[in-house]
């Protein structure tokens, strides 16, 4: 049968495939993301972050657990920043996740930073696409969280939890203000440990200087032992209904909207440059002057955009 | 005194001020460094990477302490990818080599993942440039090496040293190929600790398999007791030495050169789409319709690109 009408009635297989071809560009995947997008936008894409070692993947699984209780269906795409350094360290954790992943009503999966045609952003994207098409009512994107390009990945949610641990301590300081801003629902993780009462109320003392017209919660939660993940989750919950009856939901989406087409540009941008100025040599015999510094790269440029306008 | 002049003449506030104005995209400043392009090219230019706890900034210290006694001029940008977790910690690294800011014959440049209009490859690269036109012998370019983005700003350097401490055991074998490639020379820093010679070895034995004409040494340091150092320097020096004789250099600098100049076009490319996008309103409304799940990201994109061909 036809991997689209499988993806519409529901087949996992589908879906797994379509989200593969889907990061490798092939046409077909866009076109059918294409056909059906007004299909999209009925999930709830819940972006979780925060320092590693926060144990963000555990109360990923816990919480997906608790959607499944209530009926739901979810989809999670597990963002690993393979780190050049690290390699493929990460991708043992989301084995804990294995009974999840036989639940038929959950989707899993696990995407590298490396290897991704368009980038990972585009194939995070894609792929809460392709989820949202398939009919999931929630969907994750949990990121390590050590970079700039993961914050960007899960600044595209409906909601951002952003996890913390105790102990932090006066760390807590060195978070950029910018990175508070982004989180809708905070989660103190691992609060067995001593010190989780002192996180919250730390971090409540930043959000206190927060411009958010919201009262941002911060839940106390302990994973492992599934504590908390009922309350975490209703104000997840309450967060975008929140966000639904201020419009600002509306404004979120927009600005992703927008980021996404800009980003969409910008890289096509590139590939039509390469092809013109790759066409006549003009790019070989540029660089080789730049290189001899016989041209500055900033004339260079000039040079080349002045082609694109012919 | 006029800055250009200034700088031409060794004044290192001048420097420091140009590479300021550079970073904020400042048309004289570009101005500046195109005049002296034809200056550039003649500083070695070292890139210094390798996973985060490997006392780099503490190696790039006795580096250029070693090239001061040389009678060398150096300058040293440290790249601080400030993790948006962790605030600008780093940072606190560079005060120790104080005593080298003191010199007047080094330059030491500190530069943060954010607030850089161009974005930090740009950013580093002009204060290479200026450093170069400045008539520095020795330039570093040091990142704490956590992200792709920092192992993208090594690779445009000449010679490109990755620091590696014992104890990464079998966690070696994860190290990707890819990143292994860039590296030129392998130091292995803390060498006073337990393990140096099997790290050493296992460097060595992935290194075997490597593709490279040139056999890739590894040298045993222990920067914090200033061992080992001039043997690290003279294989740095080496390494430039057969770049310069099998013509290596050229090919390097042009792939370099090729990169940098791709990837302004490409930024002044959406900037031109960017205002002809909202000029007219077309962006808004494309982007409103996105939202509304009235239009698809990808026919979107489209659209926008059309504009390029009217």
């Amino acid at each position: 049968m036809d991997i689209e009408k499988r993806l519409l009635q529901g087949d996992k297989r589908a879906c797994a495939r379509l989200i593969s071809l889907f990061e490798n560009e092939n046409k077909k995947a866009i076109d059918i993301v294409k056909r059906n997008y007004s299909k999209t936008g009925n999930a709830h894409v819940i972006g979780i972050t925060g320092p590693p070692g926060g144990g963000k993947s555990t109360l990923t699984d816990k919480l997906a657990k608790e959607l499944r209780r209530r009926g739901k269906k979810v989809g999670i795409i597990a963002v690993d920043p393979t780190s050049p350094f690290s390699g493929g360290a990460i991708l043992g954790d989301r084995i804990r996740m294995s009974d999840l992943a036989l639940d038929s009503e959950v989707f899993i999966r696990s995407m590298g930073t490396r290897g991704y045609l368009g980038g990972l952003s585009k194939a995070t994207q894609g792929a809460v696409k392709i989820l949202d098409i398939f009919g999931m009512d929630y969907i994750f994107v949990e990121t390590v969280g050590v970079g700039q390009s993961e914050v960007d990945i899960v600044k595209t949610a409906d909601t951002v939890v952003m996890v913390m641990v105790p102990g932090l301590g006066d760390d807590i300081q060195a978070i950029k203000a910018g990175v508070m801003e982004i989180g809708d629902v905070f989660a103190v993780n691992k609060s067995d440990l001593h010190g989780a009462d002192k996180t919250a109320r730390e971090i409540q003392t930043v959000l206190d200087f927060s411009s958010k017209d919201r009262r941002v919660p911060v839940v106390k939660v302990t994973a492992r032992l599934n504590e908390g993940i009922s309350d975490l989750l209703d104000e997840i919950i309450s967060h975008m209904k929140y966000m639904k009856e201020s419009g600002e939901i509306n404004i979120r989406r927009k600005k992703n909207a927008r980021t996404e087409i800009i980003s969409m540009v910008e890289r096509e941008l590139l590939n039509i440059i390469m092809a013109r100025a790759t066409e006549n040599n003009l790019l070989e015999t540029i660089t080789n002057d730049v290189a001899s510094r016989k041209l500055d790269p900033y004339s260079a440029k000039d040079e080349i955009l002045s082609i694109l306008e012919k």
